[in-house]
Parts: C-alpha cells; sequence; structure tokens
C-alpha cells in the first residue's frame, strides 16, 4: 500500500508496475473549464459540427487536457517526492477521447540511476492510459528526479539499470492517420487560416528519421502572436482540475521555505499555454500525434507571461488528407518572440523545448 | 489572408464582410463558468423546470454569455488592432440559444470615419451571430477605434464614408414576445420577487419612441445592492472562455510599458457584471431584448470593485404576459451608488452607461 | 416582500418560514469547476464507471457541494445581514443529487435569542433542501449572528425563544446505508487505498450515542497530508457559483473599512478544502452522511493556505458492506499537523472544527 508521505527512490524496482487509483470520466465542464484555463482556440474541440465535418463522430477532447488528467493519475505514485520531472520521450496519442469517456492509467519502472549526491534518484518510468473500454489513448515516457528517503547513503552505485534512453522521436510508422477525410475548404473556414500542410517549410523526413540530427538553420521559425499571463489561481486551477497532487503547485506555506519561495507552476500548464499560442500562425494543426521530446528548461511563477514560437523540423505525407509535420514549440517567459530585441534574451527566459509532431490537412490534391 | 498582426485601418473598406473563424458548440461547462465568473443569478439560465414553466424547451444560455461568445469570434478581424471600443448600438437579441447550439458570426464594414491625429481611425461594424441552423440569434453595431498601419500619414480624409449614425434605440416593433406565457406566480416565487413590469415606475413609450429624448429626472434609480470585486484571474478566464483575443486583457508584460501599465479589464465582463448586480432590483427582468447603445466610460483593472443601478427609460407591452422595460444601466467602480457618499463621486469611478431594453413578466390581468 | 437591505434580527418570528429563490438545475460544468476549486479527488464523483460497479445509476454530485449550493439559496433570507455564521447541528444528507437534478430550499426559523449588546441576536433556522420532484435531499440546522437593524435598542429581552439547543449528532438510526452494494475491491482500486471501515481505529458506538461525551485521547489522529493555498478568485468564484450572496466574500472596497480590511472566505469553502485534503488518509470515505455539529473557529483570507487532520470518534455498522464513522475533521491555516512543530500552534490557526459522520466499505466478510 502507497505510503502516507509517498515513494522515495529506494522504493522503486525495474518491472515494478502502477495501477493508479482514482479513474475519471471526462465531461462538458472539463472541456470548458480548459478553454478557459489555456485559451484554446482549436474548433476541433469546441465545435461538434466542424469536428463531425471531418470525420470524428463528436468533438474529440484536447490532446493535452487528455495528457494532463492521465499526467496526475500518476503524481501520487511517481512523483509526489519529486524534485523535477527531466524529460519526456516516445509519447504517442493513439485515439481520440470523448465527453463521457473514463480514463484510468497505469505505469511501469523501465529504469534506475542513482545521482551522485547521494540525495536523489532518476526514475524511468512508461505510463500509459485508457479509457472505459480498456483501450490505450495515450502511452509516454517520462523521467524525473525523485527524493531518497536516506539522504545520507554513502557508496552509491551510479550504474544504470533498465532503460534510461529513449528513441529520439516517434517514427513516422507509429503514427495513424485519424479517420474520415479532413476538407481543406472545411478547416479553413473553421480555423480561419488557408495555410495547409503543404504551405509549411520543413525538410522532408527520411529513412534515417528517427535519431538523425534536425538541421534546422534553413527553416524560419513560425513566431506565435500574443502572451499569456500567468495568475496563482490559473494554474492551481488547472492542476486542481487535472487532480495532479505535487505540493509544489498549491502549497504555498510550505514554498515558502524554498529556494523558489513561492508556488511553482505545473509545467504541463506552460506546455498548454504554448499550444495555443501556436493557434496564430498554425491554426490548422489540429491534433498533436506525439511528443517526440522535450523539457521544462526553466520554472515559471505567477506574474510570468508566456510567449511561443515553433521551428518546423520536418514533414511526411501521412495519408490523402492528412499530412504530419515535426516541430520544435518553444516557450518563453517575458520575453516575446516577435519583438525586436528577442534576440538578446537571456536562457533563464526559455521555458519550454518540445519537439512535437502534429497532424494538418493537406491541400486538396 | 488575415495577417498575423491583424487588420489595421487603411486594411477595411465599406462594404467588406468577414466570416469568422473558430464556430463555438455551447456546452453545460461554459455556462457554469459564466455563472461563477459574473455572478448570475437569474433562474431562467439555472433551472431547467423554471426555464419550462415559462414556455422554453430547455434553459436557454444567458443573453450576455451569447453576445460575449460571438463577439469574441469578432476580436480577431475586426478589433486585434483597436485602441478602444467606443460605442454600441442597435444589438437585438432575436432568438433564445440553447446548450449544444453551434454560434459563428459574421461582420459587415459599414462605415469608415479616420481622425485628426493620422494614428487611427473608426470602423463602424454590424456583426451577427448564427446557430447552427443559420439561424440569426443576435446582431449588433460596433464602433472601434482602430490603428493605422502607417502612423505617420499626412493629408488625411476626414469625411466619413458609409453609416456612422446608428437608431438611438430599437424600436418596440423589432421587439417580439418571447414564445409561452410567463406566469406571474411562477417567475415570483423563482426570481424571488414580486416586482413585476407592471410594478416599474416608467413613462409610456410613444411613438417618436426611437428619437425621443429620454426625460429621467422624474424617475427615480433603482439601487442595485452589492458589489463585485473583479481579480485578474476572473476577468482574464472570462475572455478566454469567450475566446476573445484583444491582447490588452492578457499580457501583463505587453501592458506593463502602455499607460495603463497593467491588463485591462474586457468591457463585456462589466457589462456581464452589472447585469448580474441589476438582478437586486430587477429580478424579473428575465431576458434582455436589444441595447438599445452604450459605451465604456473609463477603463477597469484587477482590484476595482463594481456597483451598478438602473433608471427606467419607458416600458411597453409587449404581449398579454410579457411587458418590455428601456433602461439605463450604470457601472462605478469603487463607488457604491447605495452609499450616502456617492453624489460626490468623480465622473472616472462611472465605468458603464448601457441603454437596454428587457423583458419581464405582466401582473395577472 | 424581501427588503432591499435584507432581512435584520427583529424581522424573524419563530415558525416563520422562507420558501427561497432560484431554483438550481446541477450540471457537468458545476461538477467539473467544484473539483477544480477545491481538489476533491473522491472517485465517486468523477468516475461513472466506479459510481455504477458500487450502486449508483449514475456518478452522485458531492455531498458538500450540495450543501453549498442549498446554503447559497438561504442566505438573501437568512444571512445577508449576519455577522458570523456560529455554528451547524443536526445535518443529513438524505439521499443523492445527480447531475440534472434541480435543488431548491426552504427555511423555518426555529429559535431566537437577543445578545445583550443591543447590536445583534441569534437566529436558529432549519433548512431543507430539495429535489424537482420534491424530495428531501439535505436538512440542516444552523444558528447565525445578525444585525438589529434598530442597533440603538435598550432593555433587551435576553429570554431565548423556540428552540435553541440540538441534539450533539445524528444518531445511527438516522442514517440509512446507500443502496447497493460497497465492493471492497472495486473501492480500493478506485480510491487507492485498502484502508476499509475495519481498518479505522476508533471506540464502537453505544446506546447513550446521542449525548455522550466522545473521548478521544486514546485514539490517534489521522494527518493528511497536503496543503491547499488560497486565492481570491477560488472563493469567489466558488461562492458565486453557489449563488451566495453574502457581501463579505465579493466587496472588498466595502471590506476595506471592516475590522478584517479584506475579503473573507465563505466558511464553506473551507469545509470542502478539508474535506479534499482529508482524501489522503480516508481515501474510502465515499460520501458524508451526516455533519453532526460545527464551527468557524477563525476567519481565513485570501493567501492562507490550509491543512486538514481527522480525529475518530466511534463507528457502527451500517449494513452488511458499508460501516458509519463519526469523526472530527480540524481545519488549520498556515500550521501543518504534519509538521514536528505543530503543537505549539496558536489558537487562532485552528479555522474548523466539524464533527462528520461518513461512510466507508466493510472488508469482505
Amino acid at each position: 500500500m502507497r505510503p502516507a508521505s509517498g515513494y522515495f527512490f529506494e522504493d522503486y524496482a525495474v518491472g515494478q508496475r502502477f495501477d493508479h487509483a482514482v479513474p475519471r470520466t471526462l465531461t462538458q465542464g472539463d472541456v470548458a473549464l480548459y478553454q478557459a484555463l489555456v485559451g484554446s482556440r482549436n474548433p476541433l474541440h469546441c465545435s461538434e459540427p466542424f469536428a463531425q465535418s471531418i470525420g470524428y463522430p463528436a468533438m474529440p477532447v484536447d490532446d493535452l487536457l487528455v495528457f494532463h488528467i492521465a499526467f496526475g493519475k500518476t503524481v501520487p505514485d511517481i512523483s509526489y517526492n519529486a524534485v523535477a520531472n527531466l524529460g519526456y520521450a516516445e509519447c504517442r496519442f493513439v485515439q481520440p477521447v470523448y465527453i463521457g469517456d473514463t480514463l484510468h492509467a497505469s505505469t511501469e519502472i523501465v529504469g534506475l540511476k542513482a545521482t551522485s549526491s547521494g540525495k536523489t534518484g532518476v526514475v524511468y518510468v512508461r505510463s500509459s492510459c485508457f479509457n472505459q473500454r480498456d483501450e490505450l489513448v495515450l502511452t509516454w515516457v517520462r523521467w524525473v528526479m525523485i527524493h531518497r528517503r536516506d539522504t545520507k547513503a554513502t557508496n552509491i552505485d551510479l550504474k544504470p539499470y533498465g532503460l534510461v534512453d529513449f528513441a529520439a522521436a516517434v517514427t513516422p510508422n507509429a503514427i495513424a492517420a485519424p479517420r474520415g477525410a479532413w476538407a481543406t475548404p472545411a478547416c479553413a473556414q473553421a480555423t480561419g487560416s488557408k495555410k495547409s500542410w503543404d504551405d509549411i517549410e520543413a525538410p522532408d523526413a527520411d529513412h534515417s528519421f528517427a535519431n538523425a540530427t534536425v538541421t534546422t538553420s534553413a527553416v524560419s521559425p513560425i513566431l506565435h502572436a500574443g502572451g499569456l499571463t500567468i495568475d496563482n489561481t490559473d494554474h492551481t486551477l488547472a492542476t486542481k482540475l487535472y487532480q495532479n497532487t505535487a505540493r509544489v503547485h498549491f502549497d504555498a506555506h510550505h514554498m515558502k521555505d524554498s529556494r523558489f519561495a513561492q508556488r511553482l507552476v505545473y509545467g504541463g500548464h506552460i506546455i498548454s499555454l504554448c499550444r495555443a499560442l501556436s493557434f496564430d500562425g498554425l491554426e490548422n494543426a489540429l491534433t498533436i500525434a506525439a511528443i517526440n521530446s522535450g523539457s521544462h528548461l526553466n520554472p515559471t511563477f505567477a506574474g510570468d507571461t508566456i510567449y511561443a514560437m515553433s521551428v518546423p523540423l520536418m514533414k511526411w505525407a501521412v495519408s490523402d488528407s492528412v499530412g504530419a509535420l515535426r516541430l520544435q514549440l518553444h516557450g518563453y517567459k517575458n520575453a516575446d518572440p516577435n519583438s525586436p530585441t528577442f534576440v538578446g534574451t537571456s536562457p533563464e527566459q526559455h521555458v519550454l523545448s518540445l519537439d512535437l509532431t502534429v497532424l494538418m490537412p493537406r491541400r486538396k490534391p
């Protein structure tokens, strides 16, 4: 049984599996609140007729709302005593989730590596989220720095156990086309932009895809207009909606004595804000197929304003009507990529770097 | 295609039409969140049995929530580069909207007038909002001061083009009775007040209605009890719920360098707060039939407390069970009309003056 | 008819009855927003399949959300001019409420007692909440200190009228088992804990139950991990969602001149936060059957962080699969019961003491 104070590094073993508690039925309320919290405007998630016009039976729930709910389920067992969420990999959005679906999640410990400080260790986990028919809807890997219970341990074994290295990206053959046909005229009217997959300037994906070094110097970044300022209630409402219990987000009294002296914003909230901001410039990036890799580069706090910029990495056709675009989504705090003074921005203002694969409608052939 | 930085004054021409992006399905979540954000208590929008008892098939969505959603649709094309929203006219709520309906909106540029500064111009627009059956649910005129792209223009043409003048009010014959019968006893139990249309002291509307100068000196204002303090999360959640993208509301980093040095509250949020406050004193003003005219007199910011007062202007019978009341709804910040010191309030505290026509049940004949 | 400024102590008489206004249909939006505002994780209220697996037709609405909605209905007639909510008693949750149900409430004045100051009096009321079929869902007693209209009264009659004393607790025979069977394995998977009613250390209830002095010295308190910091938007959104109009929560301009110099958090919000926090440690306390008694010991304000601790008082079997646990739920501000320095906490930090009866699944026989 889970200890009241959560698990520490020493409690984990490779191969260990957790079936997380608190299944969660998604409702119209979750969808509206998510939209109000992050400012999303993707019509796929807010217009039933549009969703149906491109082949969905109903409005699917925003991919990232599903991610956050699934992630929240894992927190009590995996990251309750986390120092930091170090990275993500191999995240695939396998099938849509609809209002009325009930999600549950499980996690397997796939790797472990102590740190030389003797105070922490890194736990590598694969989590999966299922609907009420036990169909996989989402799977991802993350690695987390966790406190040791015994912080005075000596002679630390620094050898890695299990898997501690992951694919650089989800490969094209692992990404399926959504059902239905993404008719471009319907998309352009609903999203407000005719910029289809064909119009995005990016190198074609090739056979060496998965481990290729991505060269982006030849590609112009897409600067997303607008910025969103975070207040304390925004991020705490979001995180409570996801039933994420990580103490650092909620407990200002406790955090007063931390090195930040205040509550930390949940990193996933920043991902959602950047994704929402990216609608201006990538209006037709209707779904996220994969998060290839990513990390939170700096913490954010209430009062920070978030801006976003996307760098196209590569693209490939998925079906006659759908194309995939792999891109690097960058988030900045209090520094607007649209501003002429942006180049001189300090590295501390770079808060997110996320390698995503999104799906877009193709231009009529 | 819409430029990434939005349209400027020079981009508009009389007769130009925009079919706005991002259709929006209204859900139970929108309705609950709206209520929590503005504090509304009108039972027509929160009690299904009450709505049905007076002739609606289901709870209609709050008129102002519909207005804000429709307004939000127009922002990217019309007021993204707005300096200020100068006024409203000829706004008619044509038919009810229900949970599950999907709204879309379009706008026609009806008038243009440069300003002598050479930095801005005023754009006059008529916007209309339709449901999924393309039935008109709402139409309104507004005029907005917009930045010029070229702020160094000289020899400005100050002649107005198209329509720049509008009816003083929506006339009685343009206002239809809601279907069903507004049985007074049911209303009184649900709203908590027996004060019907018959009990409101206001001059009768006459034939010269539309352009009459309204004399209000003889009528006592209705002082609405209570005040609502705005926090930053309230107004930003509201505006994100409406998918209104006007930067001034969200981006504190950007606004730091504005003359206000902080985020501005969306004017529509003030309208909603005043309408919600007006429930105490006008409990039976069940729907808004028209916004005849109105303007935001001063900006509001987080921390301001809003109070409201209504001045009845005129009234007329609409059907056997329904009467119309035209009133001036005033909003004040940090100055309570109920307070004995209110008379000496500075004009800067007057934030809203809105000429509305509301519908109320008539007393049993 | 209700005066615009609300009722004062002199307006009430024993036996007087109020049928409160503004019936309220509960929606998916209310449920999601409540969860986000208070951080609840009880799977009974967020998983339709789990609720059905233990015998409910659908997810019931959180008991405390029902309480707050019902309480909110009573405010305009009962506590609009309240100085303080002094206590609760005899509160029974009689049957579940579901999404789509419409609640209304009524209150009877059961007791009156002037205070010697001549400025206030205590009003004792029994309120009841009904669904759309007029079935009782919730009933409770509270007593409230109310301003007198005439604060210069002399020769005050200090005799109590009517009922001013209430049962120490709701007796076991007044608490029915929920329908269905609370299968322990299903509960343990959904709640994340195998700690059933059988595992709780508490004295057995005996015949002298109702008026017994509860001895708790022999029982270890259950320390609930975690704390929740309150921001102004949280508690005002919550209170507006409940349509509670008590001015002290919303109107910062007005409260500036109060002895607190700021808005007060609605006491019910503290109850909800403590209940949500108690999930860690009492994961299987699925429903609240009764609030036996309770009071708000100190005010809370935005910025305070709330912690909770439960002391088991007594327990008894309700059916083959369900047991009742009576416990004292304590709430603290800015003082964590899990901290080694907690013992020396000042009494001002103790904000809530609530005597509850909760229902839990029993271990397989």
